[in-house]
C-alpha cells in the first residue's frame, strides 16, 4: 500500500526481531495469510494457522522461534516474541499517513484561538474563541471546535466530529469521525409532570493516547468533568454519560452505553452492546463480556456476563414461558424437599426390610 | 463559570428561596459539595449528604428547610422546598449561553428560505428551498436544514446535524450534535428475494419543548408524520423508527431504539439501552428499568423490567446450561409432583406408625 | 406531494395492474386508509383491513382481487397480486428527487477527482486525492469523500457521511446522513497493560443496490476488506466491525452491532438491537429476533431468539433471584428424581396393599 518498498531486514530491526532468509528481500505492504502475494508479510500467531501459513504465498512470515520451526525453512522469517505485536507495530510503516500541514483557506477560526504552526486543519473546519490546537495534530474537514476547546499534539481529528463544552484534550489523542465530545448530559429536574433542564457546567478531560471511535458520544459533567484517563480505548456508537470516569487503559467495545456519575476502574474490557447503569464502581481488572448488564457495584476483579444466550426460537419461546413461572418456584426449597423425600423413603424402605 | 457574580440574595430570590446567612455574599458558579470553594454555591438533596455538605467548602447551600437543621449554622444558605430544582433553574443563570446574532457569511440560504432577523446562523450552514428558521433560534456550523424544514423560535441546533424530510419543529427545541431528524425509514417490500426501497412520504412533528441528544436519528413516516409531542426528552444515540409516536413528557435514555409504528404515552422512563418491537401500544406513566425489552403492548401504568443481571463468569455459563433445559422442565408440575409425593409418603408413615 | 397529478389508469399500468372505476381520476398522492383523502390513493394488504378500506375517504385504493370483493363496488381500485409491493413502487412516482445536477461553487474537489459530468455534488462537500464520484450519483452538502474512494452510478449520499478508507461503492447505493463509512477498525495489541494501535490497512468494498441507514458505521479492514454484498439493507445505528462480511440481500435492523472477522450469509434478517460476536459464521436465511445474542456459529438456517422478555418490575426481581439459584439446581436431575421416587413410592404402596 506504500509505494516506498522496505528491506526484510529493515522491518525486523524495527520490531526487534531476528530476519531468517533473504535479508534484501523488498516488502510493499502487510497482507493475511489467505491473501498475501510475494511482496506482502504476513504474520502467524498460533499453532492453528501453521497449516495455511505454510502454504501463504507471502513473501516473509512473522513468527515465534517455536512457529518456525514448525514451517517449512524455504519461507522467510521475521522471528520474534511477540509476532502480533510485531505485526502491530508494522502496520505505522505502511499506513498512509496525512502528510499535509498548515490551514486550509476555508477554514474559520476565531482571532484569539491559537493553531500551532505545524498542525493540519482541513477545509470548512470552525474554531471558535480561545481554543487550541496543538503542534502535529491533524483537524480533518467539517470538524468543530468550540470556544475554550483544547487540543494537544499530535492529535487526529476525524471529519464531522464536534467537540464543545470547553473539552480539554491531551496529547496523542485519536478521535473518529461524526463523533461528538463535551455535548450537553442528559439532566433534568422533574416537576410537576414536566422535566426541567440542568443546564451543564462541567467539562470533559481527555488525558493521553486515548482513542474513541465513530459516532460515539461523550458527554460534558454536569458541574464536575467527565474523565477519561490515559489510554482508554473507545470503539463506535459508544455512550459516555456526564460524569463518567474511565480508568487507564480501559477499552470499551461498540454500542456499549455507561450512565451518568459511574466511575470505571483501569484496565477493564468491557464487551460490545454492555449497558452499566448510573453511579456505580466497577473496580480495577474487570471483564465484562458482549451485551453485559450491570445494575450494581463491581467490587472485585474478575469476568462477568449476562443474558440468556440464544435459543431456537420455538425453544426460546418454551423458555420465556418457563421464566415466568420461576418467580413462583422456589428452586433451592424443591431440592431440599427432594432430599428429605427420598430419606423419607428410604427410611420406610429400610423399616419394611426389617419387618420382613 | 460566569464573569458577573451574582449576591447570594438575589439567587434566593430567582428560586423564590430564602435566603439565610450573608445576603450579599457574590457567588461565581455552582459546583458540587466535593469540590466546591467558597465562591461556589452547591446543593444539598438528600439526608445522606449531610455530612459531606457539612465539610463542604462552599460559600453557600441549597437546602430544604429540613436539611438546614442538620447543617452547622454558620454556613449560608438558600433554603426551598426543592433544592434540586432551584438548582435547575440556577444552572442557567451560570450557563455560558450562545449570543451572538445574524447570519455568518459563509451560510448558504436558498433565496425563498425565511431566517428570523435574531436567529443566529452559523458559518458553513446550508438551508434548502422555503426553509424557514425562527425568531432567536441558533444554529450552530454545519448544520444542513433541507428544503421545507421548518424550525420555530427559541430553538438550539448544534453542530452536524442534519434536519430533512419536511420536518416541521415547534418552539424550544434543543437538538444537539450530529444527530438526524427526518431521513428515510426502513421501509422495503421483499419480493422474490430482494427488498424494495419504499420511498418514505410521511415527515417529522416535533412539537414544543422537545430535547433531543447527540447522534440520535428520528426518522420520518411512511406515510403518516412520526410525532414527538411537548416536552419529550430523548438522550443520546438514540433510534425512533418512521411513525412512532411519543406522548408528551416522555423521557429515553441512551441507546434505545423503537421501531416502527409504535406509540408511547405520556410521561414515560424508558431506561437506556431498551428496545421496543414495531406495532405496539406503551400506556402512559410506564417505566421500563434499562435494557427493557419489549416485543408485547403494554396497558397497565406501571415499573417493567427484562435481563438476567450480571453473573460472575463461570457461574453464568451454568446459568445458561440450566436455562437450555428450563424449555423441557416443566417447572409449576414439579411443586404439585412434590407436594403429592409428599403427603403420599405422609399417608404411608402414618398408616405405618397405626399398625405397629 | 407532487405537484404533477396521475390518473388512476397510468398508476395502475406502472404496477402492471387492473384499474377499476373512474380510469381518469387525477390523484396526486398516496396516504395511509386513515389520513386518505379523495385525492389520494391507499393500499390495503389483508382482510383484517377491509373495514378500514370500505370507510376510507382514499380516492382509489390497491387491492389483490380477493379483498376488492369483499369492498364495496363504488371504490375505484388498481387490482394487483401484491398490493405491498405495487404500493412500495409507486412511493417512487410521488418521492420528490434531488432533481440538481453539477457541482456547488463551494464544493473542494481535489483537481485530481473524478466527478462525473451528470453526478450532484452539493455546499461544502470536501472530495479529496483521486476519488471518483459516478453518473447521476447525488451528494448532499458537507460530505467527505476522501482520497482514492471511489463511489459509482446512481447513489445517493446524505448530508455529514464520512466515506474514508479508500471505501470502494458500487451503483444505486444509498447511505443516509452521518453515517460513516471506512472509519478504522478497533483493533490494538495489548502488551504490558497498554493498547498498541494497528493502523488498518483494509478497506470497504460495498456492492450493488445496498443501503445504509443514518449514523452508522462501517469499519475499514485491518487487513482484507469489510465487505457488504448487493442488496444489502442497513437500519439506523448500526455497528458493522473491520472484515465482517455481509451476505446478499441481508437485512440488519437498527442498534445492531456485528464484531470483527464476522460472516453473515445471503437472505438473512437481523432483528434490532442485536449484538453479533466476533469470528462467527452465520448461515444463508438465518432469521434472528430483535436483541439477539449470538456468540457461537450458525450453521442452520431458522429463526432464532434470546432475553427473557418483559417482566413486571417486581416480579422480574424475583425471577433474577432464582435465575441466580439455576446454575446449583440441577434441573433434568430433579424429574429424574421424581421420577424415582414416585416408582419407589407406589412400590412401596403395592407392597403394603399386599400385606394388608
Amino acid at each position: 500500500m506504500n509505494h516506498q518498498q522496505l528491506q526484510l531486514i529493515d522491518l525486523a530491526r524495527l520490531v526487534q526481531g531476528e530476519c531468517v532468509g533473504q535479508a534484501d528481500l523488498r516488502l510493499k505492504g502487510l497482507a493475511s495469510l489467505e491473501h498475501a502475494d510475494s511482496t506482502d508479510l504476513a504474520f502467524v500467531n498460533a499453532d492453528k494457522y501453521v497449516e495455511q501459513a505454510a502454504n501463504s504465498k507471502a513473501g516473509a512470515l512473522i513468527v515465534t522461534a517455536a512457529l518456525k520451526e514448525q514451517l517449512p525453512s524455504q519461507h522467510n522469517f521475521i522471528v520474534v516474541a511477540n509476532p502480533y505485536l510485531a505485526f502491530a507495530i508494522l502496520t505505522h510503516v505502511f499506513e498512509k499517513k496525512q502528510q499535509q500541514r498548515g490551514i486550509e483557506i476555508t477554514a474559520q477560526i476565531h482571532p484569539s484561538a491559537m493553531i500551532a504552526d505545524d498542525a493540519y486543519i482541513g477545509h470548512y473546519v470552525v474554531i471558535g474563541e480561545n481554543a487550541v490546537v496543538g503542534a502535529n495534530t491533524v483537524v480533518q474537514p467539517h470538524v468543530h471546535i468550540d470556544h475554550n476547546v483544547e487540543i494537544g499534539q499530535d492529535c487526529f481529528i476525524d471529519a464531522h466530529v464536534t467537540i464543545t463544552g470547553e473539552t480539554k484534550i491531551a496529547n496523542r489523542v485519536r478521535i473518529h469521525a461524526n463523533s461528538v465530545i463535551g455535548s450537553e448530559g442528559f439532566g433534568f429536574a422533574p416537576y410537576q409532570g414536566k422535566w426541567h433542564r440542568i443546564a451543564q457546567l462541567g467539562s470533559v478531560r481527555i488525558c493521553d493516547d486515548v482513542r474513541i471511535g465513530s459516532n460515539s458520544s461523550v458527554d460534558r459533567g454536569a458541574l464536575d468533568d467527565t474523565i477519561l484517563e490515559q489510554g482508554v480505548i473507545i470503539d463506535n456508537l459508544v455512550q459516555i454519560a456526564h460524569n463518567v470516569k474511565l480508568g487507564a487503559h480501559t477499552a470499551i467495545a461498540a454500542k456499549t452505553a455507561i450512565a451518568g456519575s459511574t466511575t470505571i476502574g483501569k484496565n477493564c474490557i468491557i464487551g460490545g452492546g454492555s449497558a452499566i447503569a448510573g453511579h456505580l464502581n466497577i473496580a480495577d481488572n474487570v471483564t465484562l463480556t458482549g451485551m453485559s448488564m450491570v445494575t450494581n457495584n463491581i467490587s472485585e476483579a474478575g469476568k462477568y456476563s449476562s443474558g440468556t444466550g440464544l435459543f431456537e426460537n420455538q425453544k426460546w419461546k418454551r423458555t420465556v414461558v418457563r421464566m415466568r413461572q420461576l418467580a413462583d418456584v422456589p428452586l433451592t426449597q424443591v431440592i431440599k424437599r427432594l432430599d428429605h423425600m427420598q430419606s423419607q423413603i428410604e427410611s420406610i424402605e429400610s423399616t419394611f426390610k426389617l419387618r420382613k
